[in-house]
């Protein structure tokens, strides 16, 4: 079965997941990126290779923060953007996803970032462009379920890429809710791909299950053995709602055990870095000694993160 | 008394309704849409047509689809939108409409484009600017109560005028809730003003009442009598709240009688046209074979919409 | 201790309150505020000044008309603007307001124009944004708490400057719930920075205490005493939480003793000037008479509002 994200001649077509996605297409979105992180240096941060392009920002799922990574990238691009929260509108009008995607095509869109609750929403969407050849049309997923969050995978791996420069010696930890995440599963899809030699998972028996030995991770128990001597840390973020479930006690019990704190990131190399998605819940999985220490490069990871996100736009509006 | 949309030359000022329009200031915009269609498929679909005019979306009442038809119009006319959701501000500190109105005019507006549950609102509005000589701020219908919605009207005609051409000879039948409908409305005006000879309505006594006839229409109650050799057809849009009223057993009963299916659709001449304003209730108004088949026209529509709103607003910037 | 909204030369970094704001800064803001007046008014009202600068309205109380006055500016400056919601998103995952100001930070944001219900939260941000080096970035406070309000009272100078000129023979009242107000509290500093000779505060002595003296204004509770002869009637909104409270009996009431009708205001000089920050609650602290009166200009206030915050946005983006 071919990839419905990349079209014919092998090139990004849409941005669903990084699985599958091959080394050099991952590679050619980090180096785009790395041209744009000058451009937010300037004095006038703008470029004018999307201009007259209408990007959506389609969000079924509320989340400010990577909506406003996306706005922000696609108007430095100086796209014209318009902002969907569907919740409280067509979907409730009982639309069906894919009438509210062929009105908005029909709309002239050129590109949709979509955010939503079930996982393969994204792909139903770009599989729908496809069979309608709507070839002009690209898609960006920006979080799907428990599935994928490409974009994230994507500055995460450029930020590495940034600090340790080879990445065909490292060995990366993911500390956390491995299970539920999303951004766990497109990193380590990312760090397989571009050849990271060892990706540890870490976390509870019942957030870290046995069967993720088959993405190809060691998997640890032990916050202490798991930190051993890596180069790079990626806390992950506790979702609220898993802190008083049946599958953690409590966020103090966890902070407890796989909480990074200063002591716990000694164990690492001297030099490794402390990465975090974000929003932080401080004294749960981070210390605040850490999250604001000198190893923690999570504020460069937003940076780079608007850098990704004009590539990866300015990629597909190119194809 | 003279229509408060036309100025003392007979030029468009202000978009309320289609009623009451002459034929030429129809046919005009019409006329300028069809320029505008092409814009929206070029490589930059931008004109400066309204370049630092400040178009304000004041939607009292939330759609988020319309909305964005005119957000998507206004940006690509490079005006600046502002969009503001009324409900949830000045309107809850109990300012009345025309103070809010009075205070957007003295930021410099140019256009409110404007939604309201209740029938006269944008008049009302429009009114006002006429009587404080604000002549150089311009009022656009987006849809009031079951008034009118006459950019929806003006898209239908659009619409048909495309596949048609000759108006002077069709026939076009709107089946579904004409009584609640201010796109029925709209479009009964527009199709009468633009000498369509037989315009027919179809629906259950409880929503198409004879005073309707009033209109110039002629009523049908069953609708394979009433499909008969038509060129087009309108559905309309069945509205939740009345699906299990008093008016209507039910959505199911409703199919029944009035859904267009593949065998209703064939009592229409061959080459008739589907439309509809959507969001579409698939099963109730309209059958998937129908929505998705070769005589629908609908999103036809929602294309044409975008480039008779920029019609309609750079006429009213022009005049 | 140094003021933390003037760099080191003396020049304007952040905008938070008027309270210390050297006489020359202020005169600077309204002299270049003037310049901007007649830009709303042209054929295409946009200057270049911030282009490619990214501004983030960051409202974390919902203030629609705020909100929009501060976008318009901006966007007449060709800045892109970023509304944030903040209520709905991070701060419900529970991150800090400093996490959340990083983050945006991090983004290559240019300005932060903040409103909150939480006096001294803008405050917070710039000593947080100053702490960290990050002198690049500006903060304009929108309104904190009971605080202040400083581009109202900027607002309020430009007006009366423009209609009575030389400030230095003024006799200004302001009329209400000074107690709680920051729009009283900023006009207060403002008059008295600008060299206003007599600022009185009229109202109860529950919302005027005597401790106001403090300011430098005469307290008087005697609507008509206090109007006599003044030059500015400054009519503050009475918030519908205290209408019914233990402070005040009733808005009737609170009318019958306080509300400004064309009776009171011909107790003020023939040439006084009637002032609102808006939205107005009519019949309760103003009659409409007066509102649309001929010695009204609130809607003034509004447009010179614009030209403040140009003003204030390009000076700051300048600095």
């Amino acid at each position: 079965m071919p990839n419905p994200q990349l079209n014919q001649h092998g090139e990004l077509q849409h941005l669903l997941t990084i699985e599958g996605l091959p080394r050099d297409v991952l590679t050619h979105i980090l180096d785009t990126a790395s041209s744009f992180v000058s451009i937010s240096d300037r004095e006038v941060k703008k470029v004018p290779l999307m201009r007259g392009k209408s990007v959506f920002n389609l969000f079924f799922e509320n989340s400010t923060r990577t909506r406003t990574t996306f706005e922000i990238a696609a108007k430095r691009l100086s796209a014209d953007v318009i902002n969907l929260n569907i919740d409280a509108s067509s979907a409730s009008k009982g639309e069906s996803l894919l009438d509210t995607i062929d009105n908005l095509a029909a709309m002239h869109a050129d590109m949709f970032v979509v955010r939503h609750a079930e996982s393969g929403a994204p792909f139903l969407i770009a599989q729908h462009l496809i069979d309608t050849r709507q070839h002009h049309i690209h898609v960006v997923n920006a979080g799907d379920g428990r599935h994928a969050h490409p974009t994230q995978g994507l500055l995460d791996m450029f930020t590495i890429r940034h600090y340790k420069q080879d990445l065909s010696r490292l060995t990366v930890a993911i500390v956390g809710d491995v299970l539920h995440s999303r951004v766990a599963r497109s990193d380590i899809h990312a760090l397989k791909a571009l050849g990271v030699p060892e990706v540890r998972v870490i976390g509870p028996r019942t957030l870290v299950p046995p069967s993720l030995a088959d993405l190809g991770v060691q998997i640890y128990t032990d916050m202490a053995e798991g930190l051993k001597n890596v180069d790079v840390i990626i806390m992950l973020r506790l979702q609220n709602e898993r802190m008083s479930g049946t599958l953690l006690p409590s966020a103090q019990e966890f902070f407890k055990n796989y909480g990074l704190t200063m002591e716990r990131l000694a164990l690492a190399k001297p030099d490794a870095i402390v990465m975090h998605p974000g929003p932080m819940n401080r004294g749960v999985e981070i210390d605040s000694a850490v999250a604001d220490g000198s190893q923690a490069v999570i504020l460069s990871q937003v940076t780079y993160g608007i850098a990704v996100r004009m590539a990866v736009m300015s990629i597909l509006a190119g194809n």
